[in-house]
């Protein structure tokens, strides 16, 4: 019984948002994040690295420490602990302080390059700083609404580099760095997104025609995705707009920056609490 | 009389989609696609290549065979055999058996180019599965009622690049890497489209100067096409928004994401339904 | 009189285009301004060059002579001489043939440079095609109506490539390849615009820093001409739907590729039609 | 008394922009600000700086002489002096001014660097002519409209560059040219943006995967932004034509090149016009 109360109570501290102490907890949680995030960044520089290895490696043991009691805690509160363990946020956290206790179990030099890749494995824990973002509910639904159309146009694209990757292929050749077909999509894709790093150009004329090509569809084709999420973003904002309702007249259609309702003058919620509890609404 | 039936039977598999048996064949068909793709994609691998050469080999006459016996079928169940093997899927079709073909009959090592070219066409087999992807015909209506515009554009930007190219010629010269004006236009091209290689860079102040003209001018106009798509995209959502009538009260102007009439609350056809007999009806 | 009249006579051929010789002398223009551009370009290839060296000399003595007689004949025919000859068309139109003949006068050597760069000038004559495109007037008054904006648009730009080109400078260096606050201005248009050619490049981490700003905010501010163009459009399209009207009901708001009035069932003009109409009324 | 009417007098003409007198001082100092501009830009090339030197010296001390002058000036005719000096564009005036005095106080070479750093500063005093360009206030109210979005947006775009960067870090490593975490983020944002330089390029397979994925994303994140802005803008342009009214009937929804009143026909205020009042009610 006893347990039980204190069980609830913690589970309102680290999961909810709503209580000081949830908010007090929420925070320490984020600055503890973007920390370890830091010494891990830091730890990469060779020059730091070598000079300080002692004191990152001791700050890495603090935040595996601090990051396991969180994960201890929640597993122990949640009422449903099967059900946070295999979340995406329960496996990321998991996954973010496993790295350093497997360091310690396979000391040996030659585990070095995957304990290296699984350490970095940490910073998927900045994603769950998104879920404080404001206002990404909109930009969220726009994404969710045109998922089939993005979907569509990523097919295409995929279609398109297969297709110009192998004619550059034939056209260009191993002699020309283009060695296999996938190597030549990869030079599809840089060319076909603009990025055009350089490292792999044609050099015959009619290779330099096929990559024109492939440059103007890219240059047109980019109008595509951005016409789907304008779209769709157009309707979004009109749909929001018409779920802020005036508390006093209940009508609805104001505009994003008013203060007062258009019909009647009365107080409406600040942009940000609107905002705020469209937010809190979608999450759950 | 008998044969007309196996006929009738096997257009309906082959060429329709809306029997169990037509939709088995489909699948199958596109997993074969993605098969003999893949072979041909590793077989461009030359550590690969050296080491499964026979393998590789003797997959691709099986799925020649595979595709020859498709091709067949569908010259004998076709209604109108001619109208299949002069539509654009025809020749595809053929296109895509032919090579190994060839190969057979011309073994010389001399003709190894040609053969390699023409085998790498069955890569547009991959353009059979475009007519799979849904909600495609929003997207492709959009671009067809802005395709006067995206002409005038193209036509806009080709003679831009043509004047830039000349000019940075004249200016730059083959003593800096523009050998031509072909070449030179190839430089523009690679430019206003914003990819930027880095393979020839202008390196007298003047050419900088124009460089700097052509990269701005680019950046600006890559919105034309943008806006022509966006307008055309809200206009084709507003029409298609139309289309979808509840089946009770008749009445439409329904979210594309609604699963109720809004009007009397009776379900509606769930979105991908919706979407796939739209389809349909435009690809008759 | 009859002099008169057969200046009229030329004037209608030559600048019109509703007539049938009106219309072919267009399009004979058209070829021939292409083929001799196709000359300038093939003569800028030096293995063809070489070879045909003799061959190009005298197609463009052929293609200047045709040229000053079209040029001659507007002079002769137009209303108002001096209004053609000082027109954007005009100045064109002369520059385009000067060269040839400036090569005759000055045959020496060390002008070649300068002939170079003035035989090239034929190739805005292609800007003569412009107003042969349809469809390009819904694109013009957009560009039009935003002029102001984009105008505020490139000044903030040129400021903000100012002032990082100027700070890349001083964080940079000469010692690193900035070696003048010009040169560092491209540089600032390269990276700005995304082109990012490569031959410029930062090495300080204090220089990277900058330069990732200066990416992110072009990557972001490309959205603002995007944004200007395409609800100018919007609007453009708009209007313009309004513009045709039916011939038996008078009722305008027709889709633009609707081929029978939605009121009243009868025919419209087609879309090809009704765009020249508006095309040549601007254009007047 | 006397003294107080000088002042009045002074800050009608150096911060006033409606009388003529205050016009005369507002361009003067433009045209002084874009000369001292391009002297500090050519003092930056080396050929020029040590065959002008001299000159360039006498001009930068004239131009500071100059500013100094109006610095003193707005802070002894401005009614709030403290306000001024601690304002954006009060900070800008005086940074602009004091590195000419630091070099002379401290000739030493070794500050050389520094001081070419604060010498350099001066740059900031274009943003001042920003508030000349009109039309912005549109463009500026759709931003600040969006900014909430905007910042969502770029936190996005933070997090996903640190992921990926990390990401390449591991799999390519200091071998391949991506020595740090940090470096590894700035290739990350490079190729995010298409920028692609191509100073720091994937060389496994396994990498190349990676920048596929990475720029397509980019490729395609590219479209959030121009979403966001172009919503806001129309939304924007719809309110701003509501704001002009036609003095006679005073209805509103004109278009924005309207001339004329569409009700009643009675003569607008011209579009250049309209824009500075809005302009400068907004500015106050």
């Amino acid at each position: 019984m006893e347990n039980n109360r204190l069980k609830h109570k913690l589970y309102i501290i680290i999961f909810g948002h709503h209580t000081r102490a949830g908010r007090i907890f929420d925070i320490a949680l984020i600055i503890a994040i973007l920390i370890s995030l830091t010494v891990l960044v830091l730890h990469s520089i060779e020059g730091l690295a070598t000079e300080w290895d002692q004191t990152f490696v001791m700050l890495e043991y603090f935040f595996t420490a601090i990051f396991t009691v969180e994960y201890l805690l929640r597993l122990y509160c949640s009422p449903k602990p099967k059900a946070y363990a295999t979340s995406f946020y329960g496996v990321v956290d998991l996954l973010s302080i496993l790295p350093t206790y497997l360091a310690l179990l396979f000391p040996s030099a030659t585990f070095m390059g995957v304990i290296r890749l699984l350490r970095v494995m940490r910073i998927f824990r900045i994603l769950k700083l998104v879920r404080y973002l404001q206002d990404s509910n909109i930009l969220l639904r726009s994404l969710l609404m045109s998922r089939r159309k993005i979907l569509v146009f990523f097919s295409t694209v995929a279609i398109l580099v297969t297709i110009f990757g192998a004619l550059i292929f034939v056209i260009e050749g191993p002699e020309n760095g283009f060695t296999s077909i996938p190597q030549s999509i990869y030079w599809a894709i840089v060319t076909i997104t603009t990025v055009g790093y350089g490292d792999l150009v044609p050099s015959t004329p009619l290779g330099k025609g096929l990559a024109s090509l492939t440059m103007l569809l890219g240059y047109s084709i980019l109008a595509v995705p951005t016409g789907i999420i304008t779209a769709e973003l157009n309707q979004e904002m009109k749909t929001h707009r018409n779920l802020v309702k005036c508390p006093n007249c209940s009508k609805s259609g104001h505009e994003s920056d008013a203060l007062h309702c258009k019909h009647c003058g009365s107080e409406l919620a600040t942009p940000e609490k609107r905002v705020v509890e469209v937010d809190s609404e979608d999450l759950k």
